[in-house]
Parts: C-alpha cells; structure tokens; sequence
C-alpha cells in the first residue's frame, strides 16, 4: 500500500519493511519491553489549527489511520533500547465549514522517520524508564473545496512523552509547533506559504482491523 | 562566496541574491520599518548542547557569521509586511575540551530558509507591532578531533521573538529543539543518528566588515 515514488528528502533513518510483519487489531503489547519488528497498523485522531493569512484560522478535528514500520531494537534491554520508524502510509479526514473536508496523506516525496529512545531529559512525572519517541512527518494536505493541495516543506515534529511500550499506543502526543508551520500550496511550491499550521495536538490510537482501514 | 553546489532539500521559498547589495557594518537599521532587499553580513554567537550516546553531554559556546538574504517586503505597511530570507552563508567556531575544535557551516545539500511576519498568536510582552524571524536551517558539524562529520536531517528551527526591526540584529533567538536532534555521520548518512544536539540559545549580532568575517 506505500508509495512506490522513491522519496527525495529523507528526515532520518530510512527502516525497510522487506519480511516485516504486519500487526493489526487483537495483538499484545508488552509494557517495558523491546519488540521484534513489525508494521503497526494504528488509529489516530489529531485536533489542527490552520491559520490563513487575511481570512482566518480554523480548528479541525481529523479521525484516521497510520502504518508505522518498526526497526529491531538496538538492544533487547528497555532501557538501552532504540528503536527507528518511518511512516509508511497515513490517511486522516477533517472537516470544518469554512475549509471544506480535509484529507492529510503522507507526501510521497519525503520519507517520515523518528525514532523511540532514552530522552537525555527525564522529566518529573515520567519514570526513570519511560522513553521519548518523535517522528519528522511531510504531509499533503487536501482541500477540494478551496481547490488546493498544500504541503510543509519542514517537517512536523510529532513527539509522544512517557512511552511504557512500544508502539505507544493510546498516548496523547503533540505536533512541536513554534508559532507556525508553513504550508505551500504544491502547484507553486517555490513560492511564499499560503497557509500554517499553528497548533497540532493528537492520540495514537489502538491497533485496529485491514477492514477498518478500507473505512478510511 | 555561497555554495555553487545546488541543495537537493529546500526547507522554504527560496529568494535569489541577484543584484542584492551586500550590508556591512556602519549600515543604519529603522525600527518598525520594512526595509529593502539586501545581504545581511551579521556576528553571531551560540551555546549549543550536545549528546553522544553512551559518552556524555558537551555544552561549547561558538563565535562567528552569518550572511542572510532578505527578499522584497510583500508590503512596505510594517505590520502587513512578510520578508523571506535565505542563509547563505554561516561559520561558526567553538571548542571543547572532549570534543576538540568544532566548525559549524551550512549544508550544502540544503537550501537553509526563513521569513519574518506579524505571528497569529502575539504574546503577551511583546508589543501589538513586534513580528516573529524563523529559519530552518541544514548545517554540518565538522569535529576533526572525533573524525566527525555530522549533519542534521531534520532542519535546525532557529526562532527570534519581539522583532522591531529587519534584520533582528542583537536580538537573543532559540534553537526550537524538542528534547533533541538527530545528527548523522555524513559518512554513514542512512544509519542512525550518532549524536543530538539537546539544545542551542543563540544571540544575533549587529552588522560586521568583510575584515571581520575574513578573520573566521
């Protein structure tokens, strides 16, 4: 189901799915523990803020999927432990009155990557084990009603805190927006931005079922 | 004196230094004014944070340049106005004593860019009027002492708040860097990161002589 258009800007380490399993709703996952690779087949929901300069901002609930593909750990001790993803499909729908229905797909010529390590930071709250996992993201953004296809050219910064397991599914995360995230729009991508993103909260969902997946 | 090797990966709207006059020292800069295109010739200093897994967090405080392009205003009503820039130039020198002399440059494989414009979100402190200067950034860190090479994949967001004139010089700014950044080896560019940078504070400097940037 990924692309076949080999992508142009890589944003980290590239994992390769050749023989990596996918895992769907009904899986176990182990707190604390290093997994063998597989492809997560996940939900997720996101909550965006888009400003346009001159006409306004609007804030849009999206409900999706995304396929992650997971690299073998570099240590089976939790702790020690890094683990490299790239994000292999997404698909997520929105809708506000003023923008129209929203589609966010992956952007076929960046390859999304992040990583699960150890932060050299550990918060107060977190545990001492807990990880940090954070994913580099180029996405288009499809708004028929407007007629534009938008797309950043930095890539959103997506970051989960606290992780007890992988994947973290279930957490809270958040988009690391400083103030805005141009948007272009792809048929004049050289040219000035058209839009931001200016606020991104989301949740990993669960794993969930091929046939929910055909839903979105 | 840029780069004649064409980036492969442009974090924004690219502006050309075609006909551009390069500024120096002894240029006036008017606050709250959207001033004509021109090459910025600018100090800079840093403290920037770096983690090498399994060896230890190095915090070196580097010294040097930078030459930024600033494109035509889109207006010449400040508060209206959006500048973009492109850095095309930077090298900044530091030294620790674990990791030797350190030479920051830009990436050449990157095209680094900026823009300054009213924020959708004007903090509290700041006033009605002060805009908001972001770049995304491609560097190399060249440590001889290591044998290192190491370049970012995901761009460095370097952010300026409460700016009243173009350029922000003398102003403070912050490398907007969640927990941390990944830093590849050039060598071994598809592997995973070897070190992070954890965090960077920055000051902008005021105009400075071709003398001064010759002694870097």
């Amino acid at each position: 189901m990924a692309t076949p258009i080999k992508p142009s800007v890589v944003y980290g380490r590239p994992v390769s799915t050749d023989g990596v399993p996918n895992i769907y709703r009904g899986a176990t996952v182990v707190p604390w523990t290093a997994p063998d690779p597989g492809i997560d087949n996940l939900g997720i929901n996101s909550v965006d803020t888009f400003a346009v300069p001159g006409v306004g901002e609007y804030t849009v609930p999206f409900d999706g999927y995304v396929r992650v593909v997971r690299s073998e750990p570099t240590s089976r001790d939790w702790h020690q432990a890094e683990v490299y993803t790239n994000l292999i499909e997404m698909k997520m729908v929105g809708e506000c009155e003023e923008l129209g229905r929203i589609t966010v797909t992956l952007n076929p010529q960046c390859l999304s990557t992040g990583q699960i390590r150890t932060p050299f930071d550990p918060y107060a709250g977190e545990g001492p084990s807990a990880k940090a996992c954070r994913m580099a993201v180029g996405a288009m953004f499809d708004m028929p009603k407007l007629g534009l296809k938008l797309a950043n050219k930095e890539p959103i910064i997506l970051t989960i805190d606290d992780v007890r397991q992988i994947p973290p599914a279930g957490a809270p995360g958040k988009g690391q927006i400083y103030r805005m995230l141009p948007l272009h729009d792809i048929e004049h991508f050289e040219e000035q931005p058209v839009a931001y993103v200016t606020s991104l909260r989301f949740n990993m969902g669960g794993y969930i079922t091929e046939e929910e997946i055909a839903t979105f």
